[in-house]
């Protein structure tokens, strides 16, 4: 492989632009020198996603965020929300790779670790995100914990969410037998390393999980296969306030 | 129970006002004399949800719609597009009921056989459906096929839609032990009655299971959990094209 | 639909008549205007339902329960013991549809709560109702617990009968993430709304579940498919006591 | 161990005297030289057992040979059906360990194949036998048909019936990728080494296999737990036709 | 069957003689009195066996036994770990039947109980015996349970093994609702009678087990199936230390 | 991310050099230009794996390289066989991390397909293959078929190899609903590119796969647990011809 720039294209779903900094230098993070990430915010939608209606909301505005950096250039898409928010629509609509941080982090916890726990913002999103481990083919290996954290809360210095956090890791290692641990929102990105050094097992982000995804599929010269369920939507027409998305147009404009 | 009526919202998520007229007769030819059925077209999104993509940009059209119908007196939503669109969202959303014509119809198929088929549209379908067959507890019971018709040549008398479908159900008893048939469409409910004369099996249009589902929960009282995955969407902002779906606004206004 | 007048039957598989009083009431009391209930107790087996050997001994006796109310007009027929048992012989059987409550009631819980649990009599029916679980597909999202009381003290007002069901309840939404309950014995049919308020979830009747379940299916025009494992009995010989459960004579007699 | 003879019961739970001898021929030929092996056909119910009804039909008759085997020192029971009818009710009764030929089976299967296939009777027996092998662990490895054969069929030289199994088992091996063949009737127990000889891979049968299995329960000093669903049934009244069942009754007579 | 005498070849896979002892007691105190059981211990590898990777070293020693006491005329092999260790290699390997004691184990307790735990020795053989339980297909009813014990350890009377393992047993019957015991280490073979007793559970020892499973192999003329991934292994070369593995060689040397 | 070199480890653990440089090359050929691959030939054990036998046979060998590499330097491994022989041990063993070839290319294709398929060399490898696909969650959404290619012959210019593997790619496209293929054999390494044009679905190698989740782990600082079933093997004796292999030896050496 030669050393030509790569572009990954980071959308944070939601609407709050200081996530979307926090995801980004995760992001850049772990990249390789070779990559440009490019890291966008969703102009439309909930300022945080927490359960299935704000996941539900989420959705167009990422979708246009995947459609113009796929025109832009980019090589493949992450959704940098851990429910793998839209990801389906996604990769039925764009010709890249587009990858979710969930799937991304429960597939590279896998490879090092035979039991682990994802730890999520709230109750909310804990059985959607147990419906991905099953999805994801986990269920076996992997349970769920939230820790009653708001995903802004985050973003808060002065929160408790930090310490939340840290006690359900260590109530996970304590009951579940973890081996490893995976925290469960794109906000808790920039955490990863300083919580591997203090828990002692490993810790997944699933930003940095992703970028290396795309990076991978994009060496191997791999996209979504376009035969099934993921074949580019028919063209027909949209009505009302989101015509725009009338395949063809979103795709090709 | 006394004759009080209650009433029940039909949302037909595509934005094809024909199908609704489908969908409606189907839902008063075996809704209770009690039962006032309110069919309404959403107002945005695709003609035709056909695979993941139109999926995803149905949902706002339909959260609108069971919101409107909610505030206007709905005890019960149903949601009829067979792939289930926006169930979950809804449901967190709302506080009465709502039920996907999906999830309606295997439950139904589940009280009279042991092992059927659920015979949808296009390829694009299949996999979102087999998903679904997965959530709803049949992987084991029921198969899925695709007729290769598209959505809306259900709506037309001179296409090859029912004779393909016809071809698909003879294939489901031939070599699936098909014992029953599940129509995995909403453009299909009108058929149901005739094809259960001609091939002598059950055969369950999801927006009928889904009525008489609406009227059993209402009957009994019963409505969607407030405690986990559907609890009430959180205050919180919502910003660009989609900011009236902030959650206050929507429910409230 | 018209407002004829439809026949369900419901089968107390018990022995013990005020039981059967119980779950008639339960059922009258969710039944639409149009319903009549025909509520019959077994003439022979157990005078309660506990465990596999009471269970296998019921059998006989709901089936010419079965029998006698098809011949005199019932166009569906409940077996109102949450063991369901004898309903795969039923089915088999009767022409009409056959609706076991436990069946009935895991389904409507599946349409309200994405997590749940039974809460059963004794450990004697623990492990059995986990396998209805598993058959009926939520082993992933049901949770089945024993409150250790015998079936007939839930017909003994002064027995402590409640008091250790509600403090099952209130383990399972504590421990269980429950966001509903099941009650799992056909004898506390006339519980569930008293709880339902008590405990601020939903609280699910199998009695009332299998009436509206039994009302939908008639009103669909649905019954058994006699394709495959549930086509009627071949007629045979039966020889000694229970000669006259040879297929045809009890049809037909 | 030393050469003390065993008891081993044999319970035919048709009432078809001939097959009992197919039956007790079989498990004479491979029980060990210390065994007795006692075959019983039952007094009540069907004289084949076809389907879900004959089953549970067949269930009161197998449960009185079991009490009274048990009574008259046999230490070990056999139920020779390939449903396993009546297997959970026997096991709870009895202090004596119960063996389904089914499970024995499927078991011994396990030992020398990865993939085998059961051949079973008639299309009214697959889903149940498919059930039992969901129920014991098998799902992943076995697959069943149906030959098409009547169950007294087998007794009778002149039938088309082994042609027919051995087509099956023909098909087996091509198609399913079959190491291995399992016997689904009792009334194919005398035909395994035969079949065996002539497909070249193992063939097993379940009335042998069964007998084996007891052996081994009654040298190594193991039967059926009494804790939790194999509790011995409680002393109630039953009431009616099968009164005399009342546990204490049955048991003690 | 006549009493010819039948050899049982009984492997110890870990280099530990003094555990071949306490094997070949257990193993000879079950077996009948035909019998002859021929004990062995691996001359090559870990002298215990205690996760995976002692589990990979001590595979090619017991090949060495399994191929050589098949030449001297053994008619079934068992392999007393209860890692199964190296099992899938020696049954391709061999022509005679060969049996772990986990598989042997588990299939002996699904007749007795439907829940059970096995208890074994370190948490670092935790998940491969899970990995097993899954395999074996009882997921649903087994749970498993490290007591923390060294392997050799229980050769020492001295030890606290003992308490431990009863420890664990104790805790199993409380929170696991453990119908049975499964030792789940070759080295526990001689207790099980004692721990029966004490519990008043069925507790099950792997090697007795499998030395009935083994007799019961022989007794049914049944041995693997060399149809698919059980057919011998082809002839090849194999390079450096462990040419004299060479199919071929060590078979027919 | 700096640039600086990292070296993987690609182990070829069958003993054919010959096939290592098809690896090797197909490694480097997708290997960031800051990665060094070194490839090695196992130096014992047989010259190809097909089947339980030789992978069991192949272990001891590629641990020493696996120990080798690790100790000369080596920041990840590879086992580059499609059995993932060995991978449980060596992630035991070492402090790096470990990855399989069928584990990556598994991973690789949940990304871009609903369904695939895996098309390996052997019958022998048929049912292993299925078992890791079981094993790694896939079971749900991927197929295993087998070429009937002898492992060696995919060297051989000359042989019919290719065409077989074509032919099952069209069956598998065809049969399989399949949306992408994986080729379930290092020896295929050099082949994915060719067949992803001629067949016009992306096709996954995994010797590729595993480099770039290498690559992956190393960047992001992660490496397998060693709490539970991958701590290091303790430290103990080894006897016969393995002693060499006694943890400390081996690692510390």
């Amino acid at each position: 492989m030669n050393g030509a720039t790569v572009q990954i294209l980071v959308v944070n779903p939601n609407t709050t632009a200081s996530m979307t900094e926090t995801i980004a230098s995760a992001a850049r993070s772990v990249a390789g020198s070779w990559t440009e990430i490019v890291a966008v915010t969703s102009s439309m939608g909930p300022v945080s996603i927490e359960g299935y209606y704000d996941e539900a909301l989420a959705v167009p505005g990422l979708l246009v965020e995947v459609a113009t950096g796929e025109r832009s250039g980019a090589q493949a898409a992450i959704i940098a929300c851990f429910d793998d928010t839209g990801l389906d629509a996604a990769r039925a609509m764009a010709n890249i790779p587009v990858i979710g941080i969930c799937e991304a982090a429960l597939s590279m916890a896998s490879f090092i670790a035979q039991r682990f726990t994802v730890v999520t913002t709230t109750e909310r999103s804990r059985v959607p995100v147990e419906g991905l481990v099953q999805r994801y083919g986990m269920a076996g290996r992997a349970r769920v914990r939230a820790a009653d954290i708001a995903v802004l809360a985050l973003e808060d210095m002065a929160s408790d969410a930090l310490l939340k956090l840290k006690d359900q890791i260590a109530h996970a290692i304590e009951e579940d037998r973890a081996e490893a641990i995976v925290l469960g929102c794109a906000g808790m990105a920039d955490l990863a390393a300083e919580l591997q050094r203090e828990f002692g097992v490993p810790v997944i982000d699933g930003v940095g999980a992703a970028v290396k995804q795309a990076e991978a599929l994009i060496a191997l010269g791999l996209s979504t296969s376009k035969r099934g369920a993921y074949a580019n939507p028919l063209a027909k027409p949209y009505r009302g306030a989101l015509k725009s998305f009338a395949p063809g147009p979103l795709a090709a404009e």
